[in-house]
This record gives structure tokens, C-alpha cells and sequence, in this order.
């Protein structure tokens, strides 16, 4: 074991861990720590770098001296995922990953508390001559359920339990199992952890089923993203070989299980208290949790192994009791799953009387439309554009990240988080950046950079000041010498590319959704952003770019990561629980890929708006 | 391995067994073969003799000389629980042990087939752009079933199956479960076992669930004797160590699976095809099967930890299939246990108009009595002195056991099983003697045996020739030189007090259940005696010496082994299983413990009829 201690400018933390985990590895189980690392740790995308402040390390590999100037080597600089822990390292990182730790917050509960594990604590009355019931019905009596599920470990516990006991226990129960007896009164104890796995990202919240606070958040990249960025990517790596879907399932169960021991930890729960694990997540990530076979999913007609509410033993996650349940809520197709759901029951979208439009985006771009009579959906492959992939110079929401992008008096002004130096560009600043050179006539409706002698006046000064060639026609956002990582910061031509073919996917499905309801744009009354991105964005710039249609940018209205929201929910209110599987019921999934409408729309809305 | 060849005089088998397990089990794994063994393989009841024709063994050890002669060892005589197989053996047994097969014979199952298990083949629609149904959707729709469970494993293997199959599959189910899906049709292969546990033999029936036909029966003892003959001593050995109720939980665990993949093996039937193994068996049985500590019910109040259905998952059966349930139908109270609740079926007590008395001696006496409008029960601590156990001679039913004695013109005649030469009283025989025994006058209605001058004229002659003295006075039933072992079988003043003891219990005990609800010996229609021992009593004897009322001999009958043919009713059954639930529900348990009327009775029926 080593100690990894690790400053961000403001606070030190420390941890043990065993030789040979990756600094990386290390510095994302600390608290408050972040480093980026959106190649998942391949030394492939140089983003994970931090600056070593003592402690002796092997020498940097080809990716490390690829990634990091001769300079940076020499000041340093190390690519967290490539260096083994082999001994104590002080290290520093960019700062508080502020914007990861907001990706989790959420509006709050505002239900009627009804969690779906109860506590009850009884004092039995002993058995005698007169009243020989078995020790199970003894209990089950008491809690008044009905043929009530009991496993078999539980069966086994309960006669010790109760004469150690004297048979004043707290029974732990959900609406159709008795997952267990405690002795003693421990009804103060009692809570759970809601979850929504995403293809880039894994948010959880731990809540306390007796005031049906949310006591902590945490998020980290998802640990499958060394085995492909994107769902099709990682469904191709668990037919390649045998035994990969089980690595996979692996790496997610590893992952949610140290997180939820996490959050246990740092709020000093016992594990053992925690009752329920309850998951969000797209159909992919879903089938790989549960080791099922995603491989019907990636290719038409895109068939799911399943959709409907599945669990997993608690067994399967060490050290954790065996009365915790862990289930995750239902999906309705291989390309909207469960984390959209949730994401309907968040909006309560599905309850309105006035049609609605969720837009999820996230590695994938999901959109959901109608009200409480009849739902629509759509999987549009938007492509991780807005999470910074395949953007020359994208990042997550990070520190130094570009966030937001404006245009006044002929100059561009940008803020990044943290207010550090930029090193990069995330998906808000990503739509910033378009939306002005789209209105500041640089870029024309089709997207093509424009050429020094097409434009005039400020715009030509402007151009002539931002547009540079590297390789293809790019405009410098930030120079090097004013860079965090003296590198400069670019958005390319292809970079426009890349968001305008996600922006015709999202604009072509809203359509075809409407299409399909016989509806119209101006009949609908709320929009709702959802995913990591949407709590981010201008939406006066996704407006500009034709993201979202400019009629609604005033009904349009941020609401964060509703997936996990939605699983929080139905962690504290039963009622929410059983809603997700009418939800199912009363939304009909739209396939895209066989839509006329769709493809025409798609090449229609390839073109921005025209200034 | 070696290979163990074993001769009948009849017929020859042969068994390949693993170098090391003793000679006693390699035989008992041969069909129609068989070697009586009621200590349970400790050595120490010297029943298990057999002739070794061939093959070199260890020399014999203290117990083989204990129970063996000089004479016997010189022959070839050993007891097979001591052996050890090292090598190629031939070895010759008593006989084919046709009465112990006879225990698991049954009246056949005469209701409507709807067996717990189905299958049907299913050409399913193949999956395109316009039907997306998730691969389980697809098999669940074409089979029909609402909300079923389906367990995570077969989840996990449907996709791949599907498409292997090209979607002609065959789908196997219960009335709440898919338990799997198989390749291409095998609608025609679909089997279940039917399996009772008692405390002193298992016996488990091998079921046809196409035809409702039983294929082939097999029994055993119940491998946990080494443990402890009775429900208390098996729960006092489960008490005394940890790990040891894990230890009686495995033997019978692979007992059961060992039985199981027997029957299936001998009959060519692949194991992958049975699908369901229903087991009935006292409370304590079922506890010690799935590791649920029965502690509570040794001593008052006589708690038992549970009482209802349970179930294992079939993966605690080394090879069976995922998708075979393994499942207990419900019990009563600590002593009235799912052995019983079967019997209740299968005797259709619980549908009867008419009152019905039941009456299950096993190694305990269990009495229910009642109909279809309200069952009483109750256990009375027989023993299982009509086993044969607690009796100086006595012995199961197997080849050389006396199981018929009668007397005339002053002279008593025995027949044995298999009319080979006795070698001891098994319980019907037990019973006989005793009738004889009071109705000659040689024994008086206390249970005594009369003193030579006490008794006069044919009896004096009788008593004469047959009084010896054993260190307390005793009847010679066969000379040593007349017996099958060289040693004369006796029948002690001892034997009659247990045989005393049984008899008080048992009609006391139908005399309570008789007070309990207000009815009279003369309302009962039915008297059913179940039990591997109430297929062979002499009715009329048991008359004789008071174990039934004599007003009821006509109404009697030997109903065999009740508790496995219900077990088998509700595998071919699911309205029978179902019933089950109900019988519970009807029966009343009656505590004889605490009950004065049943004391006083207790004491009063001790006594026999006057003659």
C-alpha cells in the first residue's frame, strides 16, 4: 500500500491504495478530486495529465512523450493514467471538478415520502404452547404482509435473530418482500442509493429513506470507457471475444459497488444500512450490468435480450447485506432505456396535460413527446459531439474548460470553469462557439468556414484574427502563450461538422416525433434539457444554432440529469416506482432508421439558421 | 475406480465407483440391489453382512468382529459399511430387496394431468423494424404468461439461444415462471421427481410429465442417520457444533441430488430434462434440507422457523438444469410437517363428506383426522419402535426379517420376507407376535409376561417351549440353529413395553383429535395407515393389541407411502399443489404436550385388550 496525497491549489486529501493501480485510479477515489480522462484511461486522449510534486516514478512511456512537452516532462508532468502508484506521490490536479459534482444535482425530492424499503421495529409477542407459529410467520404477522417474497438467507437468519434478539427486532421490508431482521431497534437506519449509469458517465445519490433527504452525489466516468467511448463500440467489444460481456458486467458491478461503499463511507453509513441500489441507465448499460447479451441492440432491427424491471442479488456487490435490493426500472427499446424513463417520470411529462418535449442528451441523443395521454420517443444517434468527443479540442466539464462564448463589439470573449487558464472547450461552449460565427457571418447556413474575401467589414478584421489553418480552415480561441497547457485551443471545420450533424439528428427527430403525433411545434408548451450538457448550455445559443426551434427557447427550461433524478424517485416513493412501468406502457417508441420523414429531415436540418 | 460386482443369486450388476467410498454405498447405488443398514453405515447394528466372492480387501476391524463370527469371517462374511472398495470386488447380498421397493409403490396418479411444468415449442416471429419486442417479450408473448419471474441466468442465455435456434425454440414454464428456453423442439422430453424425506428413508419417484406416468421409484436411507436415528437427535447434532447443520444440510443435499441424477441415469433420461423436484418430508427434514436452524423445535413451545412453501435454486444440485425448480410443499406445525399435508391430499380427506381418520407411522406417529369441513392433527412420540428400532430383533423389511407370525393349534408359524431364514422382526411381524402373544394368554393386559404359573393347559405347554431367559424373560420366536445368522431371534418383555408405548400414543392420540372435535369413534368412515409400515400390518393384529379400535377394522386401510404419492400428485398436478395451501389452512394442530385430556388418555391405553 502507498499514499497518494493530492492538492488542487485549495485542499490536500489523501488515500492508501495498493501498489499498482494508476494514479488516475487513485485520484478518482478522492473526494472533491478530479482529473479528466475521457479516453477512460488508455493514454489515448492526454487529458488526465497532473504535475507530481514528489515521489519517485518510472519513466514516462510513448503516450506520456506524445501528450506532454519535453517541457512538461521536465516540469513534472505525468499523464495520471499511465503511471503506476509504486510508492508514496504527492500530486497536484487542476482543482475542484465543480461542474462533475453539479452534474449530480438535481431539484430535490418533492414527493410524498414512501420509500420502497420500510423499517419496523416489533416487539413480538413469544412463542408459547398456545401460540406456536413459526418464527417466520411470527414476523411476517407483525409487518402484515401478504405472501411477501423472504430469500432463502433470510430464512436461514431469522430463528437465530429473534431468540438472540428475544424477539424485539426491526423488520426491513419493501411493499412484497421481508428483506430482513435486525436486532434491536435500528429504524433511524435506513437508506439507499439511486444510480444512473451512462455510456460516459455513472452519477449516484445517497438517500436517507427517513427524512428522504439526499445526503451525498457522486459521479465518475464509467470504468467500461477503456473498452469503447460510445454504446456501439463497447457492444462490439463484448462479441469479440468470449468472456468480455463478463468483463464488462465486471467492470460495472466493481464500479457501482466502490461507489455506493464510497458514498457510504464518507458520510459515515454503514453499508450494511443501505437497503437499496436502485439503477437508471440506457438499455446498453443495462444489459451489461446484468451480463445479458447487448448484441441484438447494435444492429437492425435492434433487438434488446430485454426491457422490464430486472434485479441482481445483493450478493453480488461484496460486503453488502444480504436484505439490500438492487433492481434497475424498466426500458422501452434498445435505444431508450430505463435513464429515460426515469427521465418522463422526472418531467412528469407523462402527467401533463399540455404536450411536452424532453431532449436528453448525452452520449446519445434521446427525445421524448407528448402529454398524459400518449407519449412518443426517439433514439437519434446525435453522436457525443456535446460532450466534447470528436471536437479537436473537447472536453468534459472540467477546470479550464471553455464554458461559455460571446461576440461583442467585433471581439469574442470567453469564460472557462474555474476561471483557469483555457484548455480546451466543453458542449456549452461548443454551441457558443457555432452560434457566433454563425451570427458574426463567418460561417455560413451550410456550415463551411467562410473564406477571407466572402466577408467584409468588422467580420473581415474578426476572421482575419481568429481564422487559422491547421490543416483544414480553424478559428484560434485561445493562443498558446494564454493557454493553461501552452497549446492552443481550435475549433476546425470538421469540429462544425461534427456538431451540425448532431444538431440535424436532434432538430430531425423533434420533427419526426411531431410528425408522427400529428402535431405541431407551436402546440407545445415545455421543453426540457436533460443529460450532464443540458444544465450547461445557453439556450439562446441552442436556439441560434437550431438545436432546439427558436419558437420554444422560452418554454425551454434546463433540468439536469433527470435519469438519476427519476431513479432517486423511485427509490423514495413507490408511487413513482409503479408510475415507470405505465409509463413504459404508454410510450411508443419511434424507430428512426426505417422513418422516411426522418431522413428527409435529417438532411434538411443539416443546415444552421441563416443570419 | 474400481469396479464393484454384486450378485443377488438372481442377478448380477455392476458399479463403477471411486476407490475409498465403502462397499456398503458402491451396492446401494445398484438398482433391485440392496444391503439393510440402520445404524447408517457406523458399524455398529452388524446388518449390512455381504459375502465377498472376489478381491483382495483390508482385514476386517473391531465392529466386523463384534458382529461377525470366527465361522463368517473364515466364509468371506464382512460388513459392507466397513469396507473400503481398493480395488475389483464381487460380492454376493441377501436378495433383491423387494419389499423395500414396495415402499415406494403408490396407487398411481389417477387425477387430471396439468403437470407444474410445461413446455411448448414456439416458431416465433422473427424480429424486424416493425416488431422490436425484446427477445424475452417475444417468448413471454408467445407463451402467455403475465408477469412471470424469470431468473437472471436464463435472462442471460435467451438472446443467444434465440438466434442459435433461428427463433424455433421450446419454452419451459410453470404457471408463474419461464424457466427456460431450449433449441429447436423438445416438447416430448419433460420430466419431474417427486421425492418424501423422512428421518429414516427417502424415497423419490421419477415422473413422466407427458404421459403422468411414475417411470421408476427408488428409496434409500436417509444418509443423515449417522447423525442421529430421530427428529430430536438430529436437531441436538445440528446444535452441538457450528458448521454441523451445514454439515447435515450437505448430506442430504447430495442424497437428494445423487438420487435424483440415479434415477434419471438408469432410466436414460438426461438430467438436463427434469424440471422440477417437489419434495415433501416432516418439519425438522425440511429445515435441515435448506439450512434453516430447527433448534426451537426440540424443546417447547416447538417453534419451527418456517412452515410454508420454499425453495432452492436448482444451481445447489451439481449439473442439474437452471431451469429445474426445486421446491417444498407446506407444513403445519414443528411435527406435523409437508409429509403429511401430502398425505391429506392423496388420501382426499380434505374433499371427503365422511369423517376420516389418517395415520402415518413413520419413526414419529402422525394422526390427522377430519373432513372437508375442518382437519384436526396432532404428532404423538411413537417412535419408531415399528420400525423395528428400540426392538432387540427388530429390523427394517428386508429379506430374513419375520414378518408374519400366526398361531395355531397352539403352535406359532412365521413366515420372513423373501422366506429366507429369519434374522429378525420387522414391524409387522412386531405387531403379530404381540397379538399372539396376548391372545394366548401369555401375556396379560399390563404388557407382562406371565409367570409359568400363572397360565395353564395349552398355553402352559406353549409358554413352556417357548419362555427363555434373556436376563428378563423373553420369547423365542426362531432357534439359532433355525436362523439365518447362527443366533436365535427373541422377543423381549422389554420389546412389548416399547411396543406398549407406541400403541398408548398413537390411540391416545386419535382419541384426542376425536374429543378435540366433538365426534365419536363411531362417525369415522375411513381409517387410512400410511407409512412403509402400514402396507404390511396384519389389520386384524393391530386390532388385536389396540392400535386401532376394533370397531374400525373393517373401515381400514394401508394407503403406503402417502406423503410421496402426494408429492407426486402435486408435481402432475398444479390444482393439487395449489390445494395444498388449502389443506393447511383447514388443519388445526393439536399440542398433545399441554394437553391433560390426551395425558389421561396417554395412561389409561397403555394397557392392552383384555383376552
Amino acid at each position: 500500500m502507498s499514499t497518494v496525497k493530492v492538492s488542487n491549489g485549495a485542499n490536500i486529501s489523501s488515500i492508501e491504495v495498493e501498489d499498482g493501480v494508476s494514479l488516475l485510479e487513485a485520484i478518482s477515489k478522492i473526494k472533491d478530486m478530479h482529473v479528466d480522462a475521457s479516453c477512460g484511461g488508455k493514454g489515448t486522449c492526454g487529458k488526465c495529465k497532473v504535475k507530481i510534486l514528489k515521489g519517485s516514478l518510472a519513466n514516462p512511456g510513448i503516450s506520456e512523450k506524445k501528450y506532454l512537452s519535453a517541457k512538461e516532462l521536465e516540469n513534472g508532468y505525468r499523464l495520471s493514467c499511465m503511471v503506476p502508484v509504486t510508492g508514496n506521490i504527492d500530486v497536484l490536479v487542476n482543482g475542484i471538478n465543480e461542474k462533475s459534482q453539479i452534474l449530480t444535482a438535481h431539484n430535490g425530492f418533492t414527493g410524498k415520502l414512501n420509500p420502497l424499503v420500510k423499517k419496523k421495529y416489533l416487539t413480538l409477542v413469544k412463542p408459547s404452547l398456545e401460540d406456536q407459529r413459526s418464527d417466520l410467520s411470527r414476523v411476517l404477522n407483525a409487518i402484515q404482509l401478504v405472501n411477501p417474497e423472504v430469500s432463502l438467507s433470510q430464512r436461514q437468519n431469522i430463528p437465530a435473530i429473534l431468540r438472540k434478539a428475544d424477539y424485539s427486532v426491526t423488520a426491513v421490508f419493501s411493499s412484497d418482500s421481508l428483506l430482513g431482521i435486525e436486532e434491536g431497534n435500528t429504524e433511524n437506519l435506513n437508506y439507499g442509493i439511486a444510480i444512473d449509469i451512462g455510456t460516459t458517465t455513472i452519477a449516484a445519490y445517497l438517500l436517507n429513506f427517513n427524512s428522504g433527504e439526499t445526503i451525498d452525489t457522486i459521479s465518475g466516468l464509467n470504468s467500461q470507457k477503456i473498452f469503447g467511448a460510445d454504446v456501439i463500440s463497447r457492444i462490439e467489444y463484448s462479441m469479440q471475444g468470449v468472456g468480455n460481456l463478463k468483463l464488462l458486467q465486471e467492470k460495472i458491478l466493481t464500479q457501482v459497488s466502490d461507489l455506493c461503499i464510497f458514498l457510504a463511507e464518507r458520510n459515515n453509513i454503514s453499508r450494511k444500512n443501505i437497503y437499496s441500489i436502485i439503477l437508471a441507465g440506457n438499455t446498453t448499460m443495462l444489459h451489461l450490468f446484468y451480463g445479458i447479451d447487448p448484441a441484438g441492440i447494435a444492429v437492425a432491427p435492434f433487438i434488446p435480450g430485454f426491457l422490464g424491471v430486472m434485479s441482481l442479488p445483493s450478493s453480488v456487490f461484496k460486503d453488502f447485506p444480504l436484505s439490500c435490493i438492487i433492481f434497475s426500472l424498466p426500458s422501452i427499446s434498445g435505444y431508450v432505456g430505463a435513464d429515460i424513463v426515469a427521465g418522463i417520470l422526472a418531467t412528469k411529462m407523462h402527467e401533463r396535460d399540455e404536450l411536452s418535449l424532453l431532449i436528453d442528451i448525452g452520449t446519445n441523443g434521446e427525445i421524448v413527446f407528448g402529454n398524459k395521454e400518449k407519449l412518443y420517443c426517439c433514439s437519434t444517434a446525435a453522436g457525443p459531439a456535446f460532450e466534447g468527443a470528436h471536437i479537436s479540442c473537447g472536453l468534459g466539464g472540467i477546470p479550464g474548460a471553455v464554458d461559455s462564448v460571446e461576440l461583442s463589439d467585433g471581439q469574442i470573449t470567453c469564460s472557462t470553469i474555474g476561471n483557469e487558464r483555457a484548455i480546451g472547450i466543453c458542449g456549452s461552449g461548443i454551441i457558443d462557439i457555432v452560434a457566433v460565427l454563425l451570427k458574426s457571418g463567418l460561417v455560413d447556413f451550410t456550415g463551411r468556414i467562410l473564406d477571407n474575401d466572402e466577408v467584409d467589414g468588422k467580420s473581415k478584421t474578426f476572421l482575419e484574427e481568429m481564422l487559422i489553418n491547421r490543416g483544414e480552415p480553424a478559428f484560434l480561441v485561445t493562443k498558446a502563450s494564454e493557454s493553461g497547457e501552452g497549446k492552443e485551443v481550435v475549433f476546425t471545420q470538421k469540429d462544425i461538422r461534427e456538431v451540425q450533424l448532431a444538431k440535424a439528428a436532434i432538430s430531425a427527430g423533434i420533427l419526426s416525433l411531431l410528425n408522427k403525433a400529428g402535431r405541431d411545434l407551436a402546440e407545445i408548451e415545455h421543453v426540457f434539457i436533460a443529460g450532464g450538457f443540458g444544465s450547461y448550455i445557453s439556450k439562446k445559443s441552442a436556439a441560434d444554432i437550431g438545436l432546439i426551434p427558436a419558437s420554444l427557447l422560452d418554454k425551454t427550461e434546463s433540468v439536469g440529469n433527470t435519469a438519476g433524478l427519476g431513479a432517486l424517485s423511485c427509490s423514495l416513493s413507490q408511487e413513482d416506482y409503479y408510475t415507470t412501468r405505465e409509463i413504459v406502457k404508454k410510450t411508443e417508441y419511434v424507430e428512426l432508421s426505417s422513418d422516411s420523414f426522418f431522413n428527409m429531415k435529417y438532411m434538411e436540418e443539416m443546415v444552421f439558421p441563416e443570419y
